[in-house]
């Protein structure tokens, strides 16, 4: 699973046009422009490795002469002092590179280790880890490949894919019934149609009528147990609503099929890794 | 303060682009184009507001029609149950705005909020809470503007406001006092210079280079207030490197001037909102 | 359904700025900038109209003063002699719009009407007409929009929607039958699947698979009759493959649910139309 | 000619971000990264080539280490069998290069291939092929180069460029006689005015001021051909409105110099060609 | 004449964001954001005015709700002491908006005041003033509607409006005749032909050939003159080379229709207009 | 000091699309496209270069293959005569280039010639030469870089980099006490702040204030020497107001630290030079 370049490279130069709208005045003033350097990237923390491409890719746009070496690959488990990539060329280059690549590389990688933990978390129950719309702007693609990174699944990337019917769309209609009848009447065949529901009415009407993939939406985890009965596998259950890594276990031991958790993307840390000259 | 609103309506046009970039198939196919709703804003947290007028915004640039209704500002305090804003429109407008305007307000108040946070813990002493370039690609502005509504300073904006001298540029003349010469025959008056130390040696010969601003890199509690003897209200000192909320008091109690934090911008938990319909 | 006007406003941009990089020369030295006119948008033809908002749109970002009466809608069937709108404002402006809002209007409206006469060819039979990703570079949207406004379906919006497995996909894993395994333990559940077959043999395959939507591709017509009684409702069935207005009645009649057409899209004749000065 | 290639560029680059705005969740899912391939573009009909560079730039800017090898180039002619070119590399290049290439391909030979039909058939006359402003929204370069590699002419570019007053314009001022003196008095010395008449007097008064450039617009054969000998050669006839391959023949026959079509970029039927896997 | 206003807009957005990629630090910490003020242009030397509405749009697309009154329009003459527009409006909004217009107002009305003392200087012969390629990058539009405002003429806009045979054209070929011939053979016939000749022999040969426009490149006085005389009316010549104010008499006075001046564009000094707060 | 690439490029970009929309349609059409040639920038007057990456990078954008050879770089002496560098490749790139670079490099050039002069002129006294926000739209970074290549200092790049308080920031708060407190209590401690007086008054308070930077604005030269004399070293002065190089050496000698000067960037002499064909 790769990115596009061309579409990877406007991010890239979107930050590096925020971090150096005219120059590096201190590297420029001080640095020569001949002088050479060796760096690595060091991993502090254990987590899971995701951006690093993206991160490297900072620097061959700054010069395509720096010489790289990747020791991991995006998905890869790293390690507290593992060596993640290395670099050899100007000095200069390196220096204007550093803070871009490591916010990059330091928040795909904090997505992917927690995404990881998550489905670590779920080992043995029959749940997926599932991301949302929750991304932040410009980012959404960065996370969405992060979240997969750490083993997660991606829901569906934006309002265009698929339908998720919620209740305003309901309400507009009067049934869960209706409301379906008219969108399948008119949607493209390659679209799902996704139907959250509040209630076990909800749950019924919605399963009656078909649906293939329901929504629970803030069940508690007895509900959650009771809809995996009620529904018995002939639907596809999505669990959602403020889901962290402390509760994703009890919620994947109900039998849910899907967990879907914007904490894997809104709630971000830095991963700990830094760039080290030698 | 005030951002620049065609700067604001890229990002949100980015973000909007990534989250529709056909139709919402959901809303477009089922509500009715004529169909108006009333909306709000729902804290369900307790912090400080910042990216009210973004959020609003997004839904301004898909229909400028629609009635909004602000009851806090940018930098307001605000507490579980508090109604931020109210929407009067069209429903596919309001439907269509929702979740990218809440992935920027939700990002935003979590970052001025804690932020707030730290300003508070550190209260009664002399130490501003600054942010750093750990920002995410594109977000720059908006992250920089929401520690500003949480009480705390803008650091450099990038790497051409003001010098900032690290291990690195010092290595290659062999001191600080060179270093310092060198740049300041060369830098424009309107630009500072810092310079990062990571002992009393490095301290006392950037001190006596009269450099009026350092930065003390990862330094011990003790060894902090040792440098603000050393230094003793003539020169400006920041503290910087892994600070979180636990530990910030005590690094303010060690009489620094500036505690910068990357954790403000890079380790952000989104602030509990969402958009309910009437 | 409707379009986002700052994605719409980017096509009409370019196509403005490729027809007046400076200025219209003969216009803006021949007519006095207060003079002012009636013109209306004349139809010459039969079919069904699409792109009108887009094609007002035109003028109103050269001058938002232009005044536009409409009296269609997108979608609607328009005849020879109908006006389709009315513009009052200044001269100059309708004069440099006229050729770029009628390029898109006359393109949009061709692919409406043609779609349109597929969609009358095929009624009473179970089959909806769907377009494919055979557009204009830049022009997706607008293309896909016009073919609902015929009555016809979008097939998927791009190759991140959903999966279509072609043949090549097949021989990396040598069956249907794992290829379709190995993509259902990595696709997320939003993504629909289908498969393309060119046989029997692996018609069967995939419908045993439990694959709920499969593409005949340039199957014969009696080959899709058997098709459709092989599946016999359990799946989802879509021709595809050259198949224009003359033979899209002899395609439907086989029973098949799904009419995929590039002609749609890819062999537009524009509709006849002009803008007429009062 | 060689259109600018970072211009071409961003046309594809738009189109594949049209294609694939996240990953090609097919072939990404399934296809291994390492994986290579051969293939090649196959002419399916007889023609006219236009575009074999811009559509082998699709792949180039994916993939830039995909080995192609062209045997035809544009404006060469080519017939239903040809191997247009190949293709070796990564399969995940070619397979998401392919759409998107062959949509290019085949909108511009199937332009040149119908211009070069026009041309054939006007052939022994006088007359040369052009086309009009009568394009689609971002493809104006495309589609008129397209027109060049079949033989034809390219008509003026965009409004800036030369001076076509037509009625509306001369309306103003009352007398084609006033409107080409005001014109001249303020029209810089390379751009050209032609002036479109629609009967003798207005050809006459036109031709008596001077013009040396005169459409006849909507004229009938009879019509132009008596215009043809009221100018005798002394300004150069265009035949406008409505042309299309049928009655080309008896347009050039009237002895008109210029025959625009819109026909050439409005009407256009995308040539059959195919990428085909070894 | 009118340049487009969405065009415009590109540029002043490109000027707002060099000046203030951030914030305004000066004006958004100091000045309360209801704070309102009364400014004006005040010209403070005698020329013509070109680029007022452009200047006056930078204030609209940082606020659009100031109060703007123009008591001037481009093209007219003003005086040092003349009061040219009058704003409005938030202070913050005038102070932010200052430096980006009067960078615009003061180079476009640099252009037009130069433009027109050529013009006064060359008032009563038969020579035309007109501009050249030699604009600044991304301000083409700027520069050449200016030198209009100022009375000159736009010479071709760019390389895609009209030929401009150079010496290294004619020596692919050997002769004038030939290049003459064979780019006649290709080229559409809305697009002039101009010639650049160096001695008598060329100028011979160009105007036998039928050339209608002659460029005298860097010919001294005499010999244009003496061109004049040879070609006697039946050919429009251009005098080209390193002409200024001081000169452009003498060269109008040989007789030329036209004299095209890099000088004004790209030599230009910035008209003296400042914004005086009230 | 290096200017990002990618930012370079996009102003290449830019000024290129200006200069050829479509195609160069005399090149085009007249050119051998395998035809190559040799040419060189050649220097027709003294000064300093600046601008020659740029300058051969259009040649690049076009055509990668072009052979350069550059004999100076930028801050270099140049004088009528030299061969600034030496270009091999096809003749339609070097033609096409042609213009583009050498608008770019005389102009930047012109701005460093100037700027050298003015620093010549200021020679043995205490003043730096300093540029100011008085830049082209779209060309700041270019006239920046091109200052310093001149010797010149570089002012505060955009509002965003340091405070500037002028008297209607001043006004707002009624004294320069009171708004330097306010300012210091809100401010970045990485942005200086400078204080513009217009009397001793003014500058005597700011001085008391703390002020290290003050702007002394169109004071005569007597009082920018009492200046001198009233902060004896203190505070850094600069003094501002329509300088040129025909009094930056009397203003130097007042003892003034900095004179900013917008004539470098505002009233720039393109340099001489011109592309040579052998």
């Amino acid at each position: 699973m790769k990115l596009l370049q061309f579409q990877i490279d406007e991010i890239i130069k979107t930050a590096l046009n925020e971090d150096m709208n005219y120059i590096d005045i201190t590297t420029d003033l001080l640095i020569d422009e001949n002088s050479v350097s060796r760096a690595f990237f060091l991993s502090k923390a254990d987590g899971v490795l995701a951006g690093l491409d993206i991160a490297c890719r900072v620097t061959e746009l700054l010069d395509n002469a720096v010489e790289i070496k990747k020791h991991f690959k995006d998905g890869d488990i790293i390690k507290n002092g593992d060596i993640i990539a290395e670099f050899g060329g100007k000095t200069a280059t390196l220096l204007k590179a550093e803070r871009t690549s490591l916010n990059i590389l330091q928040h795909m990688s904090g997505i992917a280790s927690y995404t990881a933990k998550c489905v670590a978390e779920t080992s043995g129950t029959n749940a997926r880890i599932a991301d949302t719309r929750k991304t932040l702007p410009g980012l959404r693609a960065l996370q969405k490949y992060a979240v997969v990174c750490g083993g997660g699944f991606n829901h569906r990337y934006n309002l265009s894919d698929a339908a998720l019917v919620k209740n305003n769309h309901i309400d507009a209609y009067g049934s869960i019934t209706e409301v379906v009848k008219i969108l399948r009447s008119k949607i493209g065949h390659m679209a799902n149609i996704e139907v959250e529901v509040r209630d076990f009415a909800e749950l019924r009407e919605a399963f009656e009528a078909g649906v293939k993939f329901i929504m629970l939406d803030n069940m508690s985890l007895s509900d959650m147990a009771e809809a995996v009965k009620i529904t018995d596998g002939r639907a596809l259950l999505e669990a959602s609503g403020n889901i962290t890594l402390e509760k994703v276990r009890a919620v994947a031991e109900t039998g849910v099929d899907i967990i879907s958790m914007g904490a894997l993307t809104h709630d971000v840390t830095a991963f700990d890794l830094s760039l080290r000259f030698k």
